[in-house]
């Protein structure tokens, strides 16, 4: 395919994807079981060259995404317009991926260093009857009951500037593990009939997160809501910065990267 | 398990169902495969017997429900509550089928014969970009826009007490091919930006529909929305009975039955 004057742009994507199947964003041997993966073959394809795909961040295993971004450098194809080229990739892509926007930004946008915000979502199915049509987007927490207002004053408490070391499941992190989370909103959604609680989400709206650190945050409430932790003692977590003094990790099917604020 | 009295309880359920994976309810041969027989395995299970399960219909192979029903005849198990045997019956399906609901009825409830009102949804999703969460529940088409005005008004037409044999696909069909359509709701379902129409969801509502019916009426209202067919050509079709008039079979994937009125 032709080029004009081997001119460099710079694409911004969003991208959502279904992560079940998928070792996640990325992983460290660059798999073809990745969503960066399968978009970079995709620019392959379709340029012949090899396309560095910069995510926001990495998404784990069997997370999913509503608005990951990403960017990438690729000379302007003739004939190919914008809408062509995001018609393009989402034909080729697997069905569980879909571009859901792509825009020319200037030289200096970077997806992961220019990131100002993340916002996840984690979903807490918590009816004794599955819902079969969501059950990969949801962790089915069903047998024991959540007290939602102690899981609130907890969250109450996460909320700001923090060393989150303990919520951290990477020991070895020789990196800042101070973290700002600007907001938890935890949101019950009602049965039909208003009489029970069918699902809990939890929005997290942060500068950034590190490895596992939504899922660690997510246990650890669901520990409160529970009653295997008082609210207060997340005060004591964050000081003592200590892995295990936090709770489980919740499973990544619950999660979500809902979007990337720049 | 011990029994009651030998005290036999008609049981009516609610099943809710993603049918990506099975022949359908129920199939011609008696087949591990389908939704019936999954129900069936795990009475036997419980109960040692055989036990016959009747849907208030078949919903083909890849057709899902939100609220299928269907009623069995079992003896009343010593210690098994009817909330018990409903969390029983949970447990033991796959976790793409559920039972919603359980409740005892008069000995001459029958799913099928005492069933008045159906109604069906079918979603065709139109943007061009595709929802991967709901990928597997609707009809993708995508290529070509449809008018919906004029699909509302072929519906007004389908509407009321006809003989329907032209929408029906069993061609030795032998019993009687008139039906009453009550409702065909059409409803468009905008993008976030209110500027496109992602999704058309169709709302049937009817006293019966025969076997691929509410597939075969759908593709024909989409045949009349991107212009193959005049709206009044609807008339016509009804009046010659004759299959080959009708539009095409709309696939499985986008169907759900949603409520069975009694």
């Amino acid at each position: 395919m032709g080029k004009i004057n081997n001119k460099m742009i710079n694409y911004k994507i969003t991208v959502q994807y279904d992560g079940t199947r998928y070792r996640g964003w990325q992983s460290l041997k660059d798999r073809n079981d990745t969503i960066q993966g399968k978009i970079k073959e995709v620019l392959h394809k379709l340029s012949g060259e090899e396309i560095d795909v910069i995510g926001s961040g990495r998404t784990d295993a069997g997370v999913h995404a509503i608005g990951q971004v990403a960017n990438f450098h690729m000379e302007e194809l003739e004939g190919f317009t914008d809408e062509k080229l995001l018609d393009y990739m989402n034909h080729y892509l697997p069905m569980d991926i879909a571009i859901t926007s792509l825009e020319r930004v200037p030289e200096r946008f970077h997806a992961r260093h220019s990131a100002r915000q993340k916002i996840y979502r984690y979903r807490i199915h918590t009816s004794k009857i599955k819902n079969v049509f969501e059950r990969k987007y949801v962790y089915s927490f069903a047998n024991e009951s959540l007290d939602i207002e102690n899981m609130k004053k907890a969250a109450g408490l996460l909320m700001g500037t923090h060393d989150f070391k303990a919520f951290c499941s990477n020991k070895r992190m020789n990196k800042s593990t101070v973290r700002t989370i600007y907001d938890i909103d935890i949101k019950p959604i009602y049965s039909e009939n208003g009489e029970s609680i069918d699902e809990i989400e939890i929005f997290y709206t942060g500068n950034g997160f590190m490895h596992n650190m939504v899922r660690i945050l997510t246990g650890t409430l669901i520990d409160v809501g529970r009653g295997y932790k008082s609210y207060d003692s997340m005060q004591e977590i964050l000081e003592y910065r200590d892995r295990k003094m936090a709770g489980f990790t919740a499973p990544a099917e619950g999660l979500t990267l809902m979007e990337v604020i720049y």
